[in-house]
C-alpha cells in the first residue's frame, strides 16, 4: 500500500511547474498502478493548448471554474466542480481557467506519466515522454 | 472527448448504492480509457472491509477525514483531504470514515470497472466482475 499526502509531495520533485500551471504527481509509472494520478493547478486566467498524442487523460474538476474547447469540433464545455472530461481520442484541446481563481484538477494518465516529461510548445509531451 | 457532470450522473444508473457508501461511476470500461473513475462517498462513521483481488485501486480524498488500516501489516494511516492511497498489492484493507461527516473520494480502478459489479460480503467484487 502506498500512502502520500499532497501537501508533503509539494515540497518534492513530484511537484513540477510550467507556464500557467503546476502539477503534483502523486502516483507515477514507477508506482506500478498502470496509470498515473496528478493534482494539477491551472492558474487563474490561464489559457493552455494541449495535445497528448500518446496518452489518454481524464480530468476531474475539484475546485474552480473554466472551460475546455475541443479543437476538432469547436465545441466549448463549461468546467466546474464535479465535471470530468476524458480525452478518449487524444483530443487536441484548449483549457481555460476563469479569471477569479485557479482550477484544481485530479488527472489520470494512461499510460502512466514517468515524471520526466516536459510539455513542448505545441502542447504535446516531448517524444521521449510520448513513447513512455 | 467525453464530458460528464457528477450532479447529472447522480440521477442515472451510474450511481450505485451499498451499505455505508455510494459511488458515481463517471468513467467506466466502456469509455475506453483503460481505467475507470468514480466519485465515492463513504458515509460518516462507516467501517468497510474491502479486498479487490483483481483490481488495483487508487483513492484520493477530496473531503472528509478518516483512516485506512492495512490488514497485512496492521498499519493505520490517517486520511484527510489531499491524501491518496494506492492498493498496489491488491491490499486487503479497512476504511473508516470519522463520525462527523462523509468522506468524498476520487477513485481510479485498473482494470476498469464495468459498472455491473457488486461488492460481496468479504469485501471483494463478485467473480464475474473480478475477471472483467
Amino acid at each position: 500500500m502506498i500512502v502520500r499526502d499532497l501537501n508533503e509531495a509539494k515540497n518534492t520533485e513530484r511537484h513540477v511547474f510550467s507556464k500557467g500551471w503546476d502539477s503534483v504527481r502523486l502516483l507515477l509509472k514507477s508506482d506500478g498502478m498502470g496509470f498515473s494520478f496528478h493534482i494539477t493547478t491551472i492558474y487563474a486566467g490561464a489559457e493552455l493548448e494541449m495535445h497528448y498524442k500518446n496518452h489518454l487523460e481524464s480530468v476531474y474538476c475539484v475546485d474552480g471554474t473554466g472551460s475546455i474547447e475541443d479543437c476538432t469540433t469547436g465545441e466549448v464545455h463549461r468546467i466546474k466542480p464535479g465535471v470530468v472530461y476524458a480525452l478518449d481520442k487524444n483530443d487536441k484541446h484548449i483549457l481555460r481557467a476563469d479569471a477569479e481563481k485557479p482550477m484544481i484538477m485530479a488527472c489520470v494518465f494512461n499510460p502512466p506519466v514517468t515524471g520526466n516529461e516536459v510539455h513542448k510548445d505545441d502542447g504535446s509531451y516531448a517524444l521521449e515522454a510520448e513513447s513512455a
